[in-house]
């Protein structure tokens, strides 16, 4: 019986749940509603259920799990495999969640930030797969991060490291949810793009994106690039801002821990080619000569699946070496 | 006979030659000019004639050296102990340095970007060496800078990383030497402190430091704080700018490799607890609440023997975990 490795990536709204071989090729996935409201015992207990049926489907049994991941939103206290909170689950306060899965399991299990658990399924089979310094940035509502030095994950003294969406890039710029000003987050994750969208319109500015404002009472990032491919200024000009403030926070974490690959996730990235074309012209315009040419920057190739790889991906790791004894 | 560790901190004017013993205390240390124009041979004969005279001045043998260890300004290929090349010392090109010295000596060696080497010195024996992750600022000439995390130094993948100096913190801002603009170094160097009052003072702002200008042509970092102490109103909106800078790349650093101790060192951290409290005041001002009480900001301890003593600690590390055998 061979060894499977399951990586769960839990979210404020969805569970993905995927089992993998020891080789971390990809065997059988599934997704659930997390329904966090219910608490956490019910959350784990669902976890368990529908990774036994995910198993069940497949002709496999969950004794030849060797080792579980998680990736899930914090902050956390990673050493100790606790959730202190969420903010969208806010049932979740100081959750043994890694003990608690390896309890419902009976196996070994990892707790990692979300983010960084999608950085580290990059990492490993993904766009930074041949690199040993690498930063990720996960483009959708905010801005996550993940930091890997020499191969490991970053986490900071107090597991709250990689939050690169919060790098201050423009001092007292626009508003952020988290409380600062300027963050990198307030002007290029997929809802500030779109938001700064829906402003310039407000505001009066000429664009076929005022029709879509007008009709659907919101502007979408998808709608930013559609506008865009379509001949758009404004749409143009939005996609601009982002890409340079893109390119001004790739600059500043290479000069911080100088990866050899920035690699770009999340909802955003399909906007394609044009995004990173842009993002690449203003990195290069700013940054000095010195280290134009050696930095990589590149999109994310593993989609949705990052988190549930990068889960499972750290689940073989830890027992590959030995944590769990 | 009790082993020596040797510390050299190699400058583009002076360098500075410490001995220690193998609980590295400070046995005896001395300084010479670099006069790197003579070439990287009359370079390193000089240091070991003046490493030979300074251990017999004290009683001392070579032959008791268990390891030396050099910081340097780079770029550098830390790995194969090589200068690539060096603002300051222009004859230093593709200088197998670590190779030179070990050879002269007969003893192993360690090569450091000189930066690295002072952080490293803080962090064993200064103001850092309680923590497992610190950030390191040396507020000179420019701004060097160091990322210590989970007690190793971060070198990033071409030996570049910790550039803190060439973080960008006003996008299109002043000019940086660097070719980049709005690096926190164009602000909150010493030598860019005083450029600014300087540029202030011509450009009509009433200030005792008019005087200075006139009486000695230029005015200094020292002259800034010195003026500041008697009440002069641009020297303080001078350093209010300064400490703004500085606590806006803390809050970048911080964001992204989470360190627990961030530390400045340099010249310009004689201006005193005038200028710490201002940092300390303007990172908590803009950083997000999460992260407010947690990180502490101190200035250094070891003064200017941070740079031998992190060498010579760098030389026993390396010896202690085998690095040579």
């Amino acid at each position: 019986m061979s060894e499977i490795f399951v990586g769960i990536d839990l979210g404020g709204t969805n569970v993905k749940i995927g089992c993998f071989d020891s080789q971390l090729n990809l065997t059988c996935k599934t997704a659930a509603p997390t329904e966090a409201d219910m608490g956490p015992e019910t959350v784990v207990d669902r976890i368990g259920r529908t990774t036994e049926e995910l198993l069940a489907d497949n002709g496999l049994s969950a004794e030849a799990i060797g080792a579980i991941g998680i990736g899930a939103p914090g902050p956390a206290k990673l050493d100790e495999g606790v959730i202190i909170a969420s903010p969208n689950m806010p049932s979740f306060k100081n959750v043994p969640l890694r003990k608690m899965v390896s309890d419902r399991f009976g196996k070994p299990t990892v707790l990692e930030n979300d983010a960084n658990a999608a950085c580290w399924g990059e990492y490993v089979l993904g766009a930074g797969k041949d690199v040993e310094d690498m930063v990720f940035f996960t483009l959708g509502t905010g801005i996550g991060g993940g930091v890997i030095v020499k191969g490991k994950l970053v986490h900071g003294f107090a597991d709250n490291a990689a939050e690169l969406g919060h790098i201050i890039i423009y001092p007292d710029g626009r508003e952020c949810g988290c409380g600062q000003r300027g963050c990198v987050e307030a002007y290029a994750s997929a809802d500030s793009t779109a938001k700064r969208a829906a402003e310039a319109v407000q505001a009066g500015a000429q664009s076929s994106l005022k029709e879509v404002l007008h009709e659907k009472g919101q502007i979408t990032c998808r709608d930013v690039y559609e506008h865009l491919a379509a001949g758009d200024e404004l749409a143009k000009e939005i996609t601009e801002q982002t890409a340079k403030a893109l390119a001004l926070v790739c600059i500043n974490v290479l000069h911080t821990t100088e990866p050899k690959r920035i690699v770009f996730a999340g909802g955003m990235i399909a906007a394609g080619d044009v995004l990173l074309e842009r993002i690449k012209h203003y990195f290069s315009e700013q940054i000095w000569s010195l280290k134009k040419e050696a930095v990589e920057i590149a999109f994310a190739t593993l989609g949705e699946d990052a988190g549930i790889i990068g889960a499972a991906a750290l689940a073989k790791h830890a027992k590959d070496e030995g944590k769990f004894k």
